[in-house]
C-alpha cells in the first residue's frame, strides 16, 4: 500500500488552501449585535472551531467562543450569538442536529460546507471546493471564519501576520524534512503530545492527525493540568512504548517553560522526549508552524507502515452502520 | 509494597467526606449579582469545577460555567463573576496566581483550601479537614460550592438528590468489588476511557484516579468527537496493549447510545470492551456512581502492582525542582 490518492500532494498545496480559504469571505459580514460565538463542528470541521478559540484569547478578545461538539448546542445561545456551522460534507448528524437547534434559538448562522444538507438548508453558506478529506480542509474551514470575524470587526487580523503566515508554511521542504524525521522518531509507538493551553488545539491536532492519517493511537494533553496527573502515569512506563513530544514556544508563562524542561528531565528514564520548536513571530504563525508539521509526521507515519494515509475505514463503517 | 498509609480507608469513608463537604457551607451565600462562575482549580481540585459544569449543564442553567486551569484567569472575570479559588493544599501555584488576578478584577472570591497561602490570603474561605491527599479529597472540594450555590439560589439542588447518592455511595462492598473486578480486568493494559460529555468529566477522573492512585498511563475522551479522530487509532492497536472502557447511561442521547454499541463491535477485534452502567435515579447520583468506581479500580491497580497508591513521588519530585 502507498499514496495511492496522493495525500501529500494536497499537504503540499495546504498553503495556497489557506489563502483561497479567506478570499472565499470576500464582502461577507455580520450586522447585527453579536455577544459570542459558537463555532459548531465534528472532527476536523470543530478544529477550525479549536483553532479560532486559541487565536481569539491570544488577542485577549472579552467576546466568548464556544466550540460545541455535540448533538446539542449551549443554553446560553440566542439571537447574539452567532453559531458558524461547520461541517466539510454538509451531512454530519451532529452538526446538522446543532443547525437546527441554532434556527430554532434565532441565532446568527453561517455555514460552512463543501455541499451536503447543510448546503441545501442554511440560507448564508461559504461554499468549499469539492473532493476533500475533511481532515485536509482545515485551511477551508478556518481562515473564512478568520475573515468574516475581521469583516465585521470582532476581531482584528492584520496583513502582516497573514502575509508571515503563508510565507511560513510555503517552506513546505522543511516541514516535510523535519515531518520525515519525527516520524523516525516516533517509530512504532504511542505518542503523547503535549502543548500549554495556548496551543492544546495544536497538541490536539496533532493526536487527530497521527489517529487519522497515520491509523496509529496518540494521546494530547497541556501543561500545567499535566503535572497534577498523567505525570504520575510515567513510573510505570517504558520507553518502547510510548513516546513523548513537547510543542514549545518562547513566549509560553515562564513557569511553564520550566515545567517542561523539568518534565523532560524528569520523565527521560521512562519515554524518550521529541521537542518541537514554534516558528514565525505572529501568534498564527506559531500556532499553525505545529498544526502543519503534524500533516507530514503523520503522513509519514502512513507511509513507514506501508499504510494508505487517505482512507479512514474505521469511520465509513461506523457511518453505514449508524445509517442502518 | 502496599497500602501503607491507608488509601482504602480514605475511599471507604468517600460517603461520609460528601456529607461534611455539604455541612462546611452552612449558611454560607453570596448576595451580589452573580452573572457567570469560575472555578480555579489544578488537579483533583480541579475536578470539582468539572463535576459542577457537568451539574450546571444537565440543570440547563443559563449561567456559564468556565473551569480555569491555568495561571490566569478568562479575559471575561468581573466584578459579576463569582470565582471559586479551589487548592487543597492552598499552595498551588497556578491557582494562588489566579488569585491574586481575581483580587485585581474585582471579582467575587471564594477560596476552599486546608490552609496554606491561599487560607492567609483570602479574606472568605471554607477551610477543609488537613491530611488528605488532594484527590482523595474531592467531596470536600465539590461539595461546599454545590452547597453555596444552592444558598444563593443560582442552582437548584434537591434534598432528594443528595440522599440519594449518599445512599448509593455507602454501599462501598458493591463498589469496591466491582472495581476490584475491573482492575484484574485491565491488567498490565493502557485504559482508554470513554463517556458522552454529560460525564466526560467521569472519564477524566477515572483517567487522573488510574494515572495518580494506579502509577499507569491511562487517557480519557467522548462521544461522539473519539468517533471522528481516536477511533482511527484502534486499525494497528493490539489487544495486549489496550483496554477500552465504556462509562454508559441510559439517558445518554440515543444516537450516542448506539453509537457505543456500534464502536464496541467496530473496535472488539482490536481491544477487549469492559463495559460500565451508572447507577441511581438523579444525574449526581449516576454520576458520583461513576466516579466513586474510578477511586476502588485505580486503588487495586495499585495493589496488582504491589505498588504504593498514595506517594506521588514524581509530583513531589517536580514541585521540588520548581521551587529551586
Amino acid at each position: 500500500m502507498s499514496d495511492q490518492s496522493n495525500m501529500i500532494k494536497v499537504i503540499e498545496e495546504f498553503p495556497a488552501q489557506c489563502q483561497t480559504g479567506l478570499e472565499l469571505t470576500q464582502g461577507l459580514t455580520v450586522t447585527s449585535k453579536i455577544s459570542s460565538i459558537v463555532v459548531a463542528g465534528m472532527g476536523g470541521s470543530g478544529v477550525a472551531g479549536d483553532v479560532l478559540k486559541a487565536y481569539m484569547e491570544n488577542q485577549k478578545s472579552s467576546i466568548l467562543v464556544h466550540v460545541s461538539k455535540d448533538y446539542t448546542l449551549p443554553e446560553s445561545v440566542n439571537s447574539e450569538t452567532l453559531v458558524f456551522i461547520n461541517s466539510y460534507s454538509g451531512n454530519t448528524e451532529e452538526t446538522l442536529s446543532s443547525y437546527n437547534e441554532a434556527v430554532k434559538k434565532n441565532a446568527q448562522i453561517i455555514g460552512i460546507t463543501s455541499g451536503g444538507e447543510l448546503a441545501e438548508k442554511c440560507n448564508r453558506v461559504i461554499k468549499l471546493p469539492p473532493n476533500f478529506q475533511p481532515r485536509a480542509a482545515l485551511g477551508f474551514l478556518f481562515f473564512p471564519i478568520l475573515g468574516v470575524l475581521n469583516n465585521t470587526g470582532i476581531i482584528n487580523v492584520s496583513t502582516d501576520e497573514i502575509k508571515e503566515t503563508l510565507k511560513l508554511l510555503e517552506d513546505t521542504e522543511e516541514f516535510r524534512s523535519e515531518g520525515r524525521d519525527i516520524a523516525k522518531q516516533i517509530a512504532e509507538r504511542t505518542p503523547l503530545i503535549y502543548a500549554t493551553n495556548k496551543f492544546a488545539v495544536a497538541a490536539y491536532r496533532w493526536k487527530c492527525q497521527l489517529n487519522e492519517n497515520g491509523k496509529i493511537h496518540a494521546f494530547s494533553n497541556v501543561f500545567s493540568e499535566l503535572n497534577h496527573n498523567e505525570i504520575v502515569g510515567y513510573t510505570t512506563s517504558k520507553k518502547e512504548k510510548f513516546v513523548t513530544i513537547l510543542l514549545r514556544d518562547a513566549l509560553d508563562h515562564p513557569r511553564n517553560i520550566k515545567r517542561m524542561d523539568i518534565t523532560k528531565n524528569i520523565i527521560s528514564q521512562k519515554a524518550d522526549v521529541i521537542e518541537i520548536n514554534s516558528k514565525g513571530q505572529s501568534f498564527l504563525a506559531r500556532l499553525f508552524s505545529f498544526i502543519y508539521l503534524a500533516d507530514y509526521a503523520s503522513y509519514f507515519i502512513a507511509m513507514n507502515q506501508r499504510i494508505d494515509p487517505t482512507p479512514v475505514a474505521v469511520i465509513e463503517n461506523l457511518k453505514k452502520e449508524l445509517r442502518d
